[in-house]
């Protein structure tokens, strides 16, 4: 059975222009997804009605249902209303629910009902209204030619509100929709193509109704196993248990989680806490952990250690240390990850110094070369990375590095 | 004249499965406007060739520039490569720059360089290749039946390069497109709406072969003036220093640079130095200070005191301080930023206490409540903001407004 299939389009020239990022269209595609329906398209046009009655023609030529978002509001650059009444052959009519609850609005913040105002109450006579309790402009759902044609405010709050109390619903009631099942396994320390080769005979066994896909991210691949069909739970689980042992050691996770996330539950697990002392990655370390709701429970602290005066001062690396082997060295991250751990108490610390770039680098030391230290109080292991030119690059690998490093020790994984 | 017409398409299921937002096309479309493209539509689509083809058939007919981005990788399901080549009529061919280049980014890493990656070095015969100096997947310039079509790897990092070093060049080169002028006002402190009233009589009088945009980010609006034609240089600079009185304390920056930037800068003019005491930010403002190339020069370091006891032990903050007025208070954010510049001898310092959420809330002080201070040694500033309950929103906000409040009092504008 072929899916239901869906199109999102969004109406306006603020998009165009690149003066807004839209991220109606990425929550559309999942909630539509999760209900099993193919999103074939995205696409955003300008709020003129050749360009909307354009992606019409087109978008219903391919998809059972076409959804817009924006290009309805009270000014005059707001065409798409018009231009759907025109499309299906019918005429605006005030709706007296609209009406009452856009008055209700105005009136009780003190403002005047124009008739401008009243005038965002009007909707094809033949569309369902679709009441949009979060803003002023109205929903409205069209059955035309055999299609289903939604319009909805391109505000995101408003869109949410008639998405979940209108527009799903709906669906649900007039698709009768396949089922489809996800299964996710993070993965980071090995690249794109390194994993493809690890799993490529599993991949090959795969049966057609389980699609894999590969979505890399910087230092990280996740692989997303989606099932179509009945009852796929127990195959899918099977299929993600005959993989695990190929590439036990990569995979971070068995959910969509983010590698901070899984390192939160580690440290919780054990009761354990940690703390980071960072050069060249600046506290991009501690920002990722605390980027994470309740980090507070096993977070203590870091610090930034950019200086050399703050390796001496805070960390209490040794100068001897510092003049011997300089600050990107396996002794410095030593101390550094030690110094931290015994300033703040916490079980396990985090250390990176290098040559982010783009200057800074030596014929011994180029730029990329980067040291990094995980101690938990007893032994503290170590990794050099030979990173390329690029400062944020580097920023960000190091991170996922160190981060990864961390992971290792704390499950016992590590080996050098 | 009519102008030259560009559209953006996005390759990747995991786009259409909404499990990523992007981002690519809203940075693409701004570069495109900036050089007096019009971009007639955005559009993403799942990564088959039947897909691919479907967009480049409806895209060809409307606009004289196709970029595409994503679809390019080692794996499998990554097919826009082989589709363009079979589209124009070619043939693949290992590009030596390519491979020299991918061998280099392996054998560096000491990575083993196999035949997987070695075909990510094809591409059809007849394009003209794209170095992608930041990643693997070859950038590849088409000229086909007049029109110009372009692929680009989907990584925001390695599009970026693309487009910057390779693709934006040679459109420029290629087309026609009319002189175009820019200049830049970078405010932060005052939303978008508010700063439209205040130059809307100057707006107003802006001539029409000059535009305004509003380019709005979290914190931030970016004014950017375009002009269009020959020698707008002299009326433009005329333009921003009448519109400069009106703004003047919200603007950071007359110039396309970050705030982080803008403050390096400051920083340098002064030979001053920089460290941060963080604790709601959990290391964000020293990690954006970092990302600048450089800022070694003038940031020392900082300390992320996330638990109490990393702010009595290593900031000494009182513990009388704590118990009193909390660790989310006015006195604390003092004691903290004046502990850090003691600590570690910089000039200024920065300091962050607050509850990002979404727990840890009380009656008193609620989700959002969040103190910052600036000391120069001599004088301490404070600043109180109450944001809502959106952990990432209110991380990233609280840095820009602490970095906007250093801003001031480096430049003596700040009043309480």
């Amino acid at each position: 059975m072929s899916p239901i299939t869906a199109e999102i389009v969004t109406i306006g020239d603020e998009i165009l222009y690149g003066q807004i990022t839209d991220t109606n269209s990425q929550w559309m595609a999942e909630e539509l997804s999760a209900l099993g329906i193919k999103v074939l398209r995205t696409t955003s046009v300008a709020d003129t009605a050749s360009e909307i009655i354009a992606a019409l023609d087109e978008s219903l030529n391919r998809s059972d249902i076409v959804l817009f978002t924006g290009g309805l509001g009270p000014t005059k650059d707001d065409v798409t209303k018009k231009t759907l009444c025109d499309y299906t052959g019918d005429q605006l009519e005030i709706n007296a629910r609209a009406e009452a609850h856009i008055r209700h609005l105005f009136e009780s913040r003190g403002l005047p009902f124009t008739e401008i105002n009243r005038q965002q109450a009007a909707v094809p006579s033949r569309c369902e209204y679709l009441h949009n309790a979060a803003g002023t402009a109205p929903g409205m759902w069209f059955s035309f030619q055999g299609r289903v044609i939604v319009s909805m405010a391109g505000v995101p709050s408003e869109m949410k509100y008639l998405m979940r109390h209108e527009v799903l619903p709906r669906i649900r009631e007039r698709f009768s929709t396949p089922p489809i099942t996800h299964r996710y396994l993070k993965t980071t320390g090995i690249g794109e193509s390194f994993l493809a080769e690890k799993i490529a005979q599993w991949e090959d066994s795969l049966p057609s109704h389980i699609k894999l896909a590969y979505l890399p991210s910087v230092a990280e691949v996740k692989l997303r196993l989606t099932a179509f069909g009945e009852n796929t739970e127990a195959e899918l689980d099977a299929k993600v248990n005959e993989v695990l042992p190929l590439i036990r050691e990569y995979v971070y996770a068995t959910e969509d989680i983010s590698l901070e996330e899984a390192i939160g539950k580690l440290l919780l697990e054990r009761e354990a806490t940690l703390s980071t002392a960072e050069s060249c990655t600046g506290g991009n370390i501690a920002r990722e952990i605390t980027k994470i709701a309740g980090s507070s429970a096993y977070f203590l602290g870091s610090v930034v250690s950019y200086a050399n005066s703050a390796k001496l001062d805070i960390l209490k690396v040794k100068s001897e240390t510092l003049s011997n082997f300089g600050a990107v060295s396996e002794p410095t991250v030593i101390e550094m990850a030690e110094g931290v751990q015994r300033l703040t108490g916490s079980t396990f610390a985090v250390s990176t110094s290098g040559i982010a770039g783009p200057g800074g680098g030596t014929p011994e030391k180029p730029v990329g070369t980067i040291w990094m230290a995980v101690t938990n109080g007893q032994e503290t292991v170590t990794r050099k990375l030979s990173l390329g030119k690029d400062r944020l690059t580097n920023i960000t690998y190091t991170t996922r590095a160190a981060l990864n490093l961390l992971r290792l020790q704390l499950t016992g994984k590590w080996q050098k």
